[in-house]
C-alpha cells in the first residue's frame, strides 16, 4: 500500500472533524442517531450537524449544506439523506476538502436498477477526481475507539483487532459479541457496497496498520477475487485473518447480491482458495469473535493436548462426555493423565463419586484450595499443553455460599499465576447476567480469555491451533 | 409396559410421601439442597428430613432413620449419603413399604471399582427382591412440575414434554433452556447409572403416559441395545422423541464410561440405528431443546418453504444472506416470492434500499402498520409454508423509542391471528435481559415459539419436518 493511501486511511479512522448530513434532530432517523452516537461516545475533534431543516440538536447549529460550515475544512462526512441529493453533495464537499464520505444511504448498486448503478459509478467518478475517498455506499460506517467514534455501539478500550464487515447488522453483532467476551476492537469497518473502498482495501491497509494485530472479515463477495486472495495469502503470513464468508449458497449468494451487491463465487471455490491462502476460515459470527479473543488472550500457540476440568458447582459429567466429543472432532486431544498425575488427584479428591480422568471431574473436593490443587496437578501432568475450565455461573450462585463465585475467579488467577501453561475458562451465563459480566470482565482483565460454551472455547482454540502450525511451517 | 410397571412410575412421578435421608440442615450437603428445593417448590405431599445428626431443618424433625418416621408408609426417598450406608438403608427403607428409592450417591459401576460394582449389585438384588424400583444411582432425581417436584431447578407450569437424562449437568440446562424459551416439561428424569430402571424403561413410560406428548431424551450409552432400539422404533410411531446421543468419539466413550458406567457402540453405528427407529438425531442440549419447542408449538408441520423477515430495528441484510445459507443447508427452502407479492412490496415499501427477496428486509417500511402488512404479504405468497421473522432486542430497544419492543409483540401476535400460516421468531437476547424475557414469555403465552438464533431455530423447523414427513410415509 502506497503512502498516500495509508495516510486517507489514517484520516478516516483518525479525523480531526466530521460532519453528519441528514442530522435533523429527528432522533428516529439514521442521520441524527449518528451524530447523538457521535457526541456521546466522547470524540474530541469538530463535530457538524447539517440538514436543509436548519435549526439546532443539543446546542449545535445545524448547517444547511456542508459548504455554509464556518471552517476552512471537513475531514469525514457522513451522509444520511436519500440517494437523490448524494451528487450534488459530494460537488459541495469539494468545497470543504473533505478527505473521506461514508454513505449510509441506500438504493445504488445492491438494488439492481440501472439509475442506482449509474449514480454509484458518479459518486466513484467524482471521488477519483476530487482526491477523497468513499466508505460506502449502503453502510453503517466505521468504528475507531481510539479515536472515540462509535457510529454503531459502544465498547470500552481499544484493542488490537480490526474488523472489516460487509453487513451493517453483523457488525452490531460483532460489537455485541466483544462486549460480553473481552475481545477489543480498534477498528472496524462497514463496507457496504465497497465502491470505491472494497474489501481488499480494508485488508490491506489493516495488514500495515501498526495498531491491528489480528484481522477479522465477513465478507459475501468481491469484486477483484484474484487480488483479494492474493492479499489475504500476504498478509496471513504476518498477521492471522479470521474470515466468515457469507452467501454460500444460492439462496445465500441471490441474498448477497441484493445486500451489497457482491458477486459471490461458489462455496468450494472460496473455501479451498481461503485454505490455501492461510486464512482462518469459520462459519458465523460467534466462531469469528471467537476466534479473535482466543488469538488476543493466547497469542499464537500450539497447545491440541487439553485437560478440561468442571465439577466446582455441580458433577459436570454429561458436559465432560459431550466436551470430549466436541474436542476430537475439532482436532484437539484429550490426552489420559499420566500415573502421577492420577495418584495426586486420588490423594487430593478420594475415589468416589469423582472422574479422575481427563475430562476431569474435581465435584468432590473439600474445599476451594483442594480445587485449585487439583487443577494444577493436571495443569502440570506433562501430556497436558493447555487447562480449560468450566463452570456454570447459575450454578456457582444457586449452590454455594454468597461471594464464592469472586472467590472461584480468585482461584483461576492464582492458578493462572502459578504455572505456566495456558487457562482458559468457559463460564456459562445463564440468568444471572450481572454476576456473569462481573466474573467474565475480572477474568478478561487478567488475560484470561472466557467464553460461553465448551463448543465455542474448543473451536476458537483449535482455529489458533491450526494458524499456529500454518505459521510454523510457511 | 404391564400395569404393575405403569403404576410404579406414576408414584414416581406422583409420589404422596417422600423422605430425604442426609438432610441434616447443613445447606453445603446435597441432601438438604434436595429438601430445599423440595419445600420451596410447594410439595403437597408428606416430607421427612432423615439424618443421624438429629435436630431439625426449617421446623421439620430430623429423623435419624427411615424406620423412624411415624407414618405407615413411605413411598419415595431420596438418598445422599455415602455409599458404605446404602445397603442397610435399604433394608430399613422396607419397613416402610417404600415404592422407589432415588440415589443421590455414587461411587458404583461408574468408578470401575469392584467395591463399587458389587454395592450396585446388591442394591438391584435388594430392589428385586423388596419390589421396590431404584432412580440412579449417581443420578439427581426426578422433576415433576405436576406434583410440584423439583430437585434441581424450578419452572413455571406443566407441559407435555418428558426428558431422560444420563447426565444430572446436563438436566440442568436443560431447564435453563426451557426457562429462557417457553419449553414446558412435564416430567423430568436424571437416569445416572440406570442399574435398576434405565434409560429404555423410562422411554417405554413415556411411551404409554397420558401426560407425555413429546419425548427428549440425552444417551450416553445403553445396556441393551437391541430393545432399546426396538422400543424408540415403535414410540417413534406415536409421539415423537428427539435424541442427543453424547460419548460418540472415542474420548466422550471413556468419559461416559466413568460418567454412569455406560458402555457406548461407535458413532456410526448409533447414527445409523436411530435414523432407522424414526429418532429425531440432535448435536448437543441447544438443538435439543430448540427441536421440543417447535414440536410444542408448531405440533407436526410439512412447511419447507419458508420467508424470513428482519430489518424492524436494522437493516437485516448481512444476517439475510447467512440465513439463507443456514436454511438451505439445513434442508429448508426461501423461495422466490411470486410477482403479486413483489408488486404489494414495492408498493409498501418502495424499492430503495429495501432487499424485496426472500429473505425480506423490511427497514424501509415507515410504519408499524405497514411492517405488518408486508409480513403479512410475504405470508400470502403462495410459494410460502411459514414465516419466521428476526429480530434483536437490543437493537429494538437501542433505535425504537420506548415501548416498540411491547407494540412489535403485539404487531406478532396479530400477524399471527391474521393469516394461517404458522408462524416463529428469533430474538436475539443481547444485553437487555429483563426486556427479552418479557417478549419471550408475552410470544410464548399465545403460543408462538421463540428462538434465540436464526441458526437455532431453522434447525428445528428443519427436524419438525424430517419427523413429519417420517411420520407421513410409515
Amino acid at each position: 500500500m502506497d503512502e498516500q493511501t495509508r495516510q486517507q486511511f489514517d484520516s478516516i479512522f483518525h479525523p480531526q472533524s466530521i460532519a453528519v448530513v441528514g442530522a435533523s434532530g429527528d432522533e428516529r432517523k439514521m442521520g441524527t442517531v449518528f451524530l447523538r452516537n457521535l457526541l456521546d461516545s466522547g470524540f474530541e475533534g469538530r463535530v457538524y450537524a447539517v440538514d436543509r431543516v436548519g435549526g439546532s440538536f443539543r446546542g449545535l447549529p445545524i448547517y444547511p449544506k456542508v459548504s455554509s460550515i464556518p471552517a476552512p475544512s471537513v475531514d469525514y462526512v457522513i451522509v444520511a439523506v436519500p440517494r437523490g441529493s448524494v451528487l450534488d453533495l459530494l460537488d459541495d464537499c469539494l468545497v470543504k476538502k473533505v478527505k473521506a464520505v461514508h454513505f449510509f444511504t441506500a438504493g445504488f448498486s445492491e438494488s439492481g436498477e440501472e439509475e442506482g448503478i449509474r449514480l454509484e459509478q458518479e459518486m466513484v467518478n467524482k471521488a477519483r477526481k476530487g482526491g477523497f475517498r468513499i466508505i460506502g455506499p449502503n453502510s453503517v460506517g466505521i468504528g475507531s475507539p481510539r479515536a472515540n467514534i462509535w457510529l454503531v455501539d459502544f465498547q470500552e478500550g481499544a484493542g488490537m483487532v480490526s474488523f472489516m464487515c460487509q453487513s451493517g447488522s453483523l457488525m452490531y453483532k460483532a460489537v455485541y459479541n466483544a462486549n460480553s467476551s473481552g475481545l477489543c476492537f480498534g477498528k472496524l469497518v462497514s463496507v457496504g457496497n465497497g465502491c470505491d473502498l472494497d474489501s481488499t482495501d480494508y485488508l490491506e491497509y489493516f495488514a500495515v496498520d501498526p495498531e491491528t494485530e489480528l484481522i477479522g472479515a465477513y465478507i459475501e463477495g468481491v469484486r477483484d477475487g484474484r487480488r483479494f486472495f492474493q492479499a489475504v495469502k500476504e498478509i496471513s503470513k504476518k498477521k492471522p485473518i479470521v474470515i466468515w464468508k457469507g452467501g454460500k449458497t444460492e439462496a445465500g449468494a441471490r441474498a448477497a447480491a441484493s445486500h451489497t451487491g457482491a458477486l459471490a463465487a461458489s462455496e468450494s471455490v472460496w473455501s479451498a482458495a481461503l485454505k490455501q491462502s492461510g486464512a482462518i476460515q469459520v462459519e458465523g459470527m460467534d466462531e469469528l469473535t471467537d476466534t479473535l479473543l482466543a488469538f488476543q488472550r493466547l497469542s499464537f500457540l500450539e497447545a491440541r493436548r487439553i485437560t478440561i476440568v468442571s465439577g466446582l458447582a455441580d458433577g459436570g459429567g454429561g458436559e465432560s462426555v459431550s466436551a470430549a466429543d466436541v474436542c476430537i472432532s475439532s482436532g484437539l486431544e484429550l490426552p489420559s493423565f499420566d500415573s502421577g498425575t492420577i495418584s495426586q488427584l486420588v490423594a487430593l479428591l478420594g475415589r468416589v463419586g469423582s472422574i479422575l480422568h481427563n475430562p476431569l471431574d474435581v465435584c468432590q473436593a473439600r474445599s476451594m484450595e483442594i480445587v485449585q490443587r487439583a487443577i494444577e496437578a493436571a495443569a502440570a501432568d506433562p501430556n497436558i499443553d493447555l487447562v480449560l475450565i468450566q463452570e456454570r455461573v447459575d450454578l456457582l450462585l444457586s449452590m454455594l455460599p454468597p461471594g464464592s463465585l469472586n472467590q472461584i475467579c480468585d482461584m483461576f488467577l492464582a492458578i493462572k499465576r502459578s504455572q505456566r501453561k495456558p487457562v482458559a475458562i468457559v463460564l456459562e451465563r445463564g440468568f444471572a447476567q450481572t454476576e456473569w459480566l462481573a466474573a467474565v470482565r475480572k477474568l478478561s482483565a487478567a488475560q484470561i480469555p472466557v467464553f460461553p460454551t465448551l463448543d465455542r472455547a474448543v473451536k476458537a482454540i483449535a482455529n489458533v491451533n491450526r494458524y499456529s502450525s500454518y505459521r510454523r511451517v510457511i
